[in-house]
Parts: C-alpha cells; structure tokens; sequence
C-alpha cells in the first residue's frame, strides 16, 4: 500500500524526476520512528494541554487568560530548555461578551427559551433586548429575494445546515459559514433589527457555537447572535406553524479598545544556518466561553511538542526551528501579520511553516501551498508517512496564521487530521480538555516533528 | 505513471491479471456516493446505537439485558423492514459479577483502596476476601524465575503495560493480554492465592477493565482481577518501597449453568443466487458493566445499518444479504461457532463475512484473509475506498465470530477503524454512548455496505 500511495502522489502532482534515495529513506524512517516513540512514550503534549485548557482556562485576545496563556507558553519552552524564548508584542481586538444572553421564541402563548451566543464583534441589543417577528431564510439569494419590505423590522434567522455529505467537515463548514461572516450585515442592508444564525455543527445539540462575524461598511450595525442546533429546528418548526412567531434576544457584548498582547516564540538554533527557519505553529487565543482544547489548545502543544521531541532525540538542525504561538487567529488575525511583517522587516528567511488548526485529532495528511516542485519533492516522502497512517499528502490550505508568509515565498504546510468531530467542538463551552485523546495529539506531534526534520534536512527546492 | 501504478499495484498484493474496467469504476463510484450520503444525511445507526446502550444497556452473556438485546434488534430489522428477520439459539456460558468487588493495598499502616474488577470467568474471593503479599511481575519468564518458593501463598500481580509506541493498539493489547488471559492459571501453578492484573488499556485512570480469562486444566482455581492503571502504579510504587506490602480483595463472581441465547440474523433475500450469503455482523453481547457503545454495539449497529442503507437505496442484491448479531463473543464465542455450524449443515454457502468489532471510529481499512487471488481482487477495489479516506485494505483479521465460516472457504474481512481511542473504553465502564461519534459511526456502516455491495456484484473469485 505504501507502494501504491507514493505513485498516487506522484500522478496528483506530477512526475518531476525528482528522486528520493533508498538510503536515505533507511536512515530516515529509522529517525522517525524515534520521534513517533519518543512522542507516544514519553511526550509533554497532553500536560501542556492539561494546563492550558484548565489552568489556564479561556484564553480569548486582550483577555486575562490570554495573558496567561502567553506566560503559561513561555515557562514551558523555557523550561523544555529551547535555546531561546521571546514574546513579540502584538496589538489585538478585545472583544467582551459581557453578561450572559437571553433568547426566548413566542409564538401565541407559547414562550420557550433556546441559548444562544453572541457572535464575535456583535454588538449588544439595545438594552432590555431585541423582539422582533422571524424571518427564515437558507441564503443570501433568498434574503434578497424578500428584499426591504419584507425583511424590515424583523430578525432575520439563517438556518442553512452544514453539509453532513461532505466527509472533510472543513468543506462543509466553508459552505455554510457566510451566513455567520455576512449573514447580519446582508440583513441589515434590508432593514433587519437583528440576525440569528444556526450554529456550525452537524451535531444536534443545545450548545452555541460562536465565532467572527464582520460589519460590513455602509450596513446598520445590528445585533447576532448564533443559536444551538436544537434551538434552531425548534424556531425553525415554530415558524412555519406561525408566521407571526416572534424571537426575544438580549446581549450585552461589546468591543474595547485594541489591547497589548504577543505572540510567543520558541526556538532550537540552526548549527549551518541559523537565519534562515522553520516554524511550527498553533494559535494561543480560543474563544471566551470555551477552553479551546481542540482549537487550538492542541495546536500550541503539539508545536512546542514538535521542537521539543527533536530537541530531545538529539536532532541538530541545519536551520532554526521555531515553534511560534500565534495571538489572534479567531477575531483579527493581528499575530499572523505582526510575524510575518517582523520576519520581512529583520530579513528572516522563512523555508517553510507548518500550522496545526484543525484539533488534536488523528493526523491523516498534510495540506501543501507551493510550487509545483515544491509539492512533489515534499510528496516523496510520503511513504515515510505511510507507516503512522498519514496518507494524504497533497495540496490543501495550509493555515490562517501561516498565510501571511506566503508573500515571501515559504512552504506552508497544514497537518490534517481526521475532520469527524472537529465542528462537534468548534467555538463552543463543550471544546474541553476531556474531547481530547493522549494518542490522537500526541500522533499529531510527532507527525509535525517529523515534517520539520524533513524540511530542514532536504530543504524544499 | 499510471501504468507504473498499476504495475506497482499488482506488485503488491501479487499478480493475477485480474482488471477492474474503468467503466465499473464511475458507475460504482456513483453508486457508493449514494451510501455514503443517505448513511451520513439519513442513517439510523446512531439512534439505534443510542437504544441499544442507554434503553437496553449491559448484555452479558446470559443476562436480561442481552435478552432484552436479542428483541431490540430483532424488532429493529423487523422495523427496517428487512425480508426476513429470525433468532437462532445458542446455549451460552453464565458469568455472573454479583456485588461489586472490593480492594485495599496495605503497607505498614497505610491502607489505600484501589478500583478493581473481577475478570470474566473468575470465582469469587473466599468468603472474607483474599489477602496477601504481592509478588509483582511483568511476564511469564520472571514469574517461573520465581518458582514455587517466592510465589506460594501470594498474590501475584502482572503489570506490563501495554506498548504505548504501537500505532496499531490491537497490536499493543495484543502483546500484553497473555496475561489477563494466562496468568491467574501460571501463577496458580506456583502456588499464588490470587492474580491481580494491570488493565488492559494506555491511559492512566482509575477505571479497571475486565476481560476474560480461562482456568488452565489442572491448574488450581484462584480467584483474579483487573486493577486500574493508577492503581498498578500505585502498588508497584508501594511494593517497591516495601516488599511486606499486603492487597486485599474480596469478589463474589460465579459461573452458573449454561443459558439459552440467540443470534439475531435478517436478511434481504438474493435475486440470484438466493442460497449464497454475504454477511455483515458485529456481537450483541457485552461485558456487564459496560453499556459496550464501541465493544460492539458500534458494530451490531452498523451491520444492520449496512444491510438497510443497500436496501433503501434500491440495490436489488444477487446473493442474500445477512446481518448477523453475534452472541457471546466476550466469553465463549458460541454464537459465531453456532452461526458457522448451522451454516454447514444446511449447506449455505458463504462468500464472505464482514465484522466491525473494532469500535465506531473513522474507518481506515479492511483487513482481508482470503486466498492470494482473492485478496487481490479485493485490494482492485481499493480507489473506490480512497475517496472515503480508507487507505489500508490488505491483509489482517476479520473478526472472532467471522473466525469460524473460514472452515467452508469464506472470505473474511474485518473492518478497520482508527484504533487510537479504543483500548480507552475497552470492556470498562466508559464504554458509553456518549464516546461515539455519529460521523465516525456512520461512516464505518458505510464502508461496510460499500464492500458488501462490491462483493455481491462481483464475488470475490
């Protein structure tokens, strides 16, 4: 199987001649199972975790945790023992949610309470709430169609479901989540006093999922707010039983002054050529109700858990290798830019970053950004992967915080684990430590441990 | 390239010059798409999961709640509306646990209480309990090493844990199970009073798994348990810093007459060939203090998913269908042995079998035991299976009720699901509802429709 994977890879990138030596392949599989047994053995990821998601706790930008997230970060790689530990500073959004919502339906005499979650940047309703009558749509087409007189003086509840057919759930989630972006300002446009958007999940739950949504410039600014699953088949059903069926919201979220943070950066110096790196990345924000242990808890831990297991089998790397805690990812992405922006400014070569965003799950590929070249020389190691179950090397999106590098030209590569569960967690109070499984992050790891050594041997031109 | 693939291919599981056309390729990749959606948008077996463990619960061998069970999916068949829905009787064995078992560890004047659990199959402590020195050891050679002198009147305790740098955990349980299955019996030979054994699982807790065992003949009886991982920690600590160190355990278990159980078989009727069956099964029992979610209410439920999903999509089979609910697989295996017996002696032939006992996660594979000719006609199917993630279909186990059919020539194939999270759960408390994931559940009932629909269209010569 092996065998056959590789000449998969090659045909869906193409042949390019580019070879890779038997002997090399020797030497290597030997160095990754030591980084695989090393992780599964004795690996620090699962107490980093631990603490992270429940001494730690909420960690979302310009907040206490994140502040302690960064400290809490910064301890461990020093005590790791990496050769150098920094913060970077970054200005971030700071975003509150306040006290918690309140969410009603009416319908006749009927009153039932549904939870709900403010989306991220929404304002609040004005105080003593938002009661309007519903109008449900599937998509901004169908919003439109209802155009302003319909539209106007109500609270518009988008309720398109994510695709439960699409295997990888991301693709699912990326079909559905222009109803959290733009859903409210697309309704505001039409005269809507307020927006509600079915939570992103193919689970049926009563659990909110939050995340961004952005006012667009020009729309009135109105309140959204994300409603459990449950909560939306039950408005959904109450709608079309009584069109005059009426949704109550109260939230009292607001956006603060942008606050000081940092992202923090852990390195291993490179013995050849120590300006020139390679990172490994997770963001260290999560949302504020949630312990983000699977976003993206679990991506911080298994980046220092990559430099870390190289580090202690012995490895000395060519290039520096970095493990680098983004700030920001959910509401701004500020500590993504602000590290690109500085590694342009100090003319840090960047050869390739590896981001994992994706939740501490079985890894089963990575996504590639890249030259053609690029892609097919990191496909030929994928039968070095074979043995751990990674099979699916090939292109796909490597991650938000790694996007900036792009502009100047570095490899991103993005871990990819199995996607199953993911959106059952995704910017809700239920993403806990306990969803979590040793093994499945700790293969992740090893997993990006492995890439990173790849990388710094072999290079990616 | 694509002729190096297929050279490659054929390389690999041997070459028979068999081809798959390219047109049964789109048209059965369709086709396959349809199962895979209406299992994903519209399956049935999460909530049939859900009865089978929360409404029916645990079901050993023997007990009402297997009774209970045998009905449930019966009625569950009769329901789908499957042709044809019948119970074959199987005399079982009849462990009972009785009261819950009760431990101590006691050093100088320490006395710690430890989670235990009797092991299927044990007799019960003497009345009083059973206390005395332990004797820790990792395996059998060091016990025998002992001899008679050091392990007369004690306790031995077996705690090697299982190989956590395994990727495959069945690989590491199996490395390790000798000795809950072996060792009461090899330490009785030396005289010991009980066997108290580490539990079968890579994650420190405090929750003891059981699991059969069986009295060598001539042995001596003595009575065994599973302790939890943290309490095998604990001991060997606490034996380590005195070898006086004394546990305590008392257990009330017992062995009563065998009892009449059932299979529980539907079937969708071949239009062809409606002698020759293909099955697809799973065991209905479990131990009795789990409500076995993943050990194997996952696989019940996605054999009778995967016998519904082909006939609700349309499909009108050639051969008959059969899902097959297996009773006392965990101590006994009387219902596959039952199931292949009758089979011989009405003289129904079996093309192939199909087992999910693997627990409900993402499925990666099929493990196949079959001639080499129809291991490669399989393994030809493999692109069909790579869409859904499902890389790794080769040679390996099929599953211990499917063990038996192998006497008349059938085609075993095991499901293969991600075997990370398994031995977490395995035959211990935790094994609940809520560890499965419906995604990942559906996605398994699936695959296996996927393959059965394959083997029926094109057999497997």
């Amino acid at each position: 199987m092996r065998k056959t994977f590789l000449s998969i890879a090659l045909l869906a990138f193409g042949s390019t001649g580019m070879t890779y030596a038997q002997t090399d392949y020797q030497a290597d599989s030997i160095f990754i199972r030591q980084i695989f047994n090393s992780a599964l053995s004795d690996g620090r990821s699962y107490e980093w975790l631990r603490d992270l998601t429940q001494k730690v706790g909420p960690r979302l930008s310009g907040s206490e945790g994140a502040a302690k997230a960064v400290e809490y970060t910064k301890d461990a790689m020093v005590n790791a023992k990496f050769d150098n530990v920094f913060l970077q500073n970054v200005m971030v959004p700071h975003w509150v949610r306040g006290a918690k919502e309140k969410a009603y339906i009416v319908s006749g005499k009927q009153k039932i309470n549904v939870p709900i979650a403010a989306l991220g940047g929404s304002v609040a309703t004005p105080k003593g709430g938002t009661k309007a009558k519903v109008i449900e749509v599937k998509n901004f087409q169908e919003l439109r169609a209802l155009g302003t007189e319909k539209v106007k003086g109500k609270i518009v509840f988008f309720n398109r479901p994510m695709d439960p057919t699409k295997l990888n759930t991301f693709e699912a989630y990326g079909g559905a989540v222009d109803q959290r972006g733009s859903g409210p300002s697309e309704a505001a446009k039409l005269g809507a006093v307020g927006a509600i958007v079915r939570s992103m999940t193919t689970r049926l739950d009563d659990i909110p999922h939050t995340g961004s949504m952005r006012y667009a410039s020009g729309a009135p600014i109105i309140p959204a707010a994300a409603i459990s699953t449950n909560g939306a088949e039950l408005l959904s059903k109450m709608v079309k039983e009584n069109p005059d069926t009426e949704i109550f919201f109260e939230q009292f979220s607001e956006t603060l002054s942008d606050a000081p943070s940092h992202n923090v950066i852990g390195e291993l110096k490179g013995s050849q050529n120590p300006a020139q790196y390679i990172v490994v990345g997770g963001h260290l924000d999560s949302w504020d109700f949630a312990q983000g242990a699977h976003d993206d808890g679990s991506g911080c831990v298994q980046a220092m858990e990559a430099v870390r297991l190289l580090k202690d089998v012995g490895y000395k790397p060519k290039n520096t290798l970095r493990a680098v805690m983004y700030m920001n990812e959910e509401n701004g992405l500020k500590g993504g830019v602000a590290y690109a922006d500085s590694a342009k400014s100090k003319n840090e070569k960047h050869i390739a970053a590896i981001e994992s965003d994706r939740g501490g799950f079985t890894p089963l590929g990575f996504g590639v950004v890249g030259t053609a070249a690029q892609k097919a020389k990191i496909a030929a190691w994928s039968k070095l992967f074979a043995a751990y179950g990674i099979h699916e090397i090939g292109p796909g999106g490597g991650g938000a915080d790694i996007g900036p590098l792009a502009q100047q030209g570095t490899v991103l590569l993005g871990l990819i684990p199995d996607s199953q569960r993911y959106f059952d967690y995704h910017h809700a109070s239920n993403d806990t430590f306990d969803k979590v499984s040793k093994r499945e992050l700790e293969l992740g790891g090893a997993a990006m441990a492995a890439m990173m050594y790849l990388v710094d041997k072999y290079g990616v031109e």
